[in-house]
């Protein structure tokens, strides 16, 4: 079973991808419509206090967050700091991270009269039920797993919680008994493995959870400034690279006005052959909220470095918003406190029944 | 550190196996004396849920359990169901077993307002420590530890929670901030994890939790009454190999009569040349609380024939009011569930200040 369902997604994702950026936020809006259950479902997804986003992640999973908010019945959004702390982080930093992250989702339009925004390391049932899944996980099922794959390899041997990443993350999806959870390609594996686990979990003990099906997550893909052949980072070390959501107009002009185009003066779309000026096209596109074609024709008669100005108003206007809302939540830290509390408390209702039963169908109690 | 830490117990325990029985259990309770603080100290220790202890559980653990209770301010003893699921369980037969567990701890003597009995699955706080120091510990750390070793060579591959046993055991131990922890000797390489990560926390993220220190538990061990040369054990095939707790006089006899032994009439000790006899006496002089030397004295004139019957009457004495307050704890489920509960409760006072401390400490609060 596994197998063929990947093949079958990479397959899609190969398909949107290849098709011009308006058909593929259509196809993904089709995907997300087409998932949507007539009896309801509840949506699952989590992010890492990475601190502000980037304008990659607003327009990369952010944007998708806010629009699945409305769509579906039940909608958890969590800070997953027990995921971040499988890299060595900074205490203070990492506090200020979480606050900042909140701070930024709530500015980006997350609403937590729809969305339940809460704090992973608040609720401990996460912790509990991935302990009582790693006990039906084989220990090799999660040696070729993309997180570890990648970041044990730079580190050479890493820690039992990065081995292990991939198991609290099945937790945390079926401890809501989830049904969509919204993934990138890197992550199609993972949510192979929370299916796997509510099977699994399923045939021991007895029916219990129901199998997370993934909702196709937008593939809007941002490309770093300075090299349009990488994606945008957090960690980019060249600062110019990457146009964080709280940056100045006078940054982000900047930014945008140095940004690595090419020798042609014209604007065409083509990410192929023209990297550098296609990524501005879909940033521009994105935050002005028309389609790719509207965007070049409206480049008609600009060259790139006239078109950047054009670029840079777009994300300015659609920023700057954003920018002010996160300054008035960082100056209340308090109100941000109280809001994630509130949500921890609205988690904690949902996941204790669930664990409760859990641990009934496992013979704890 | 760790190395000559190891090498140094495994050399005390040598040397105290040498000894013979009085003397063992002197020096025992000497290393148990050194090892009290001034100050008081907190004992932690764990067992699972197998139901029913059989008599080696009874004087390898249990009555140095129910010793320690007097002589620590502050002890804990665990029911460890979630490292119990480490293997495949039978949830109804878990569910029983614990309960059997708590009856039978209860009647051996562990006294609830002297010690804090508890089930470890009821206290989510120890999945979440465990998540937390899983990221400290890097994962050929856990390669040679003896639970992984031992067990899944038997399975060809274990799970994941199989693998990281010996974390939990190390959060079950710091979560209570513990000092002082019996061991056997086949637990003294996981509690130097214990050790090692309460170093690694502290260095990391600032003191917090103590070193715990080895007790050397009661290094009496019974052979199985079937093969002297085995440790009697609860999974042994031969139901006459091994005496529960429960069981009745009748059976307590006949498997004693049925004791391999050897050709040689009288009673002496001698456990490297004539370990069946020896085996009975051990059991004798423990069940009736004298020396070894006063055991085989008291087998003067008697061939092992007559000595069995002597070695029975002393087993029955002292389990028959044993088995009979399991049988009444067994009755009242309700009773021994609430006495559990008021464990859970007691456990959590302790651990959520902890765990608070911890989640400061790391950065998530």
């Amino acid at each position: 079973m596994a197998l063929p369902m990947r093949a079958h997604l990479k397959q899609i994702f190969r398909f949107i991808q290849k098709l011009n950026s308006p058909k593929r936020s259509f196809c993904a809006a089709v995907c997300l419509e087409n998932k949507e259950l007539p009896g309801g479902g509840r949506v699952f997804s989590g992010i890492q206090p990475t601190g502000v986003p980037h304008l990659g992640n607003y327009l990369g999973a952010l944007e998708n967050w806010v629009a699945l908010q409305s769509r579906y019945p039940s909608v958890l959004y969590s800070i997953v700091d027990l995921h971040s702390i499988t890299q060595p982080q900074d205490p203070k930093r990492l506090r200020s991270n979480i606050l900042d992250m909140a701070a930024s989702l709530l500015a980006c339009g997350i609403d937590p009269e729809k969305a339940i925004l809460f704090q992973q390391s608040q609720v401990s049932e996460h912790a509990e039920l991935s302990w009582i899944l790693g006990c039906l996980t084989s220990m090799p099922r999660l040696r070729h797993l993309p997180q570890w794959k990648m970041k044990s390899k730079q580190k050479n041997e890493g820690s039992v919680g990065l081995y292990t990443y991939p198991v609290l993350q099945a937790a945390d999806i079926l401890l809501y008994k989830s049904t969509h959870v919204p993934v990138g390609e890197d992550q199609v594996q993972h949510l192979e493995l929370a299916q796997d686990l509510a099977r699994i979990f399923n045939n021991r003990y007895g029916d219990l959870f129901p199998e997370p099906q993934a909702l196709l997550s937008s593939t809007r893909k941002v490309k770093s400034l300075r090299d349009p052949s990488a994606k945008m980072s957090k960690s980019d070390p060249q600062a110019m690279a990457t146009i964080t959501i709280t940056d100045s107009p006078e940054d982000i002009a900047l930014k945008i006005r140095r940004a690595v185009t090419d020798f042609t003066s014209e604007v065409t779309y083509d990410p192929e052959t023209r990297p550098g000026v296609s990524n501005l096209v879909t940033v521009h596109a994105a935050m002005a909220t028309i389609s790719v074609e509207e965007a070049v024709s409206q480049a008609r008669g600009l060259d790139t470095g006239a078109y950047k100005n054009l670029v840079a108003e777009s994300v300015i206007q659609r920023l700057t918003p954003i920018r002010e809302e996160i300054e008035r939540l960082r100056a209340e830290p308090g109100h941000l406190e109280a809001l994630l509390a509130r949500g921890t408390r609205r988690a904690r209702e949902l996941a204790a029944p669930v664990l409760k039963e859990v641990r009934q169908k496992v013979g704890f109690s």
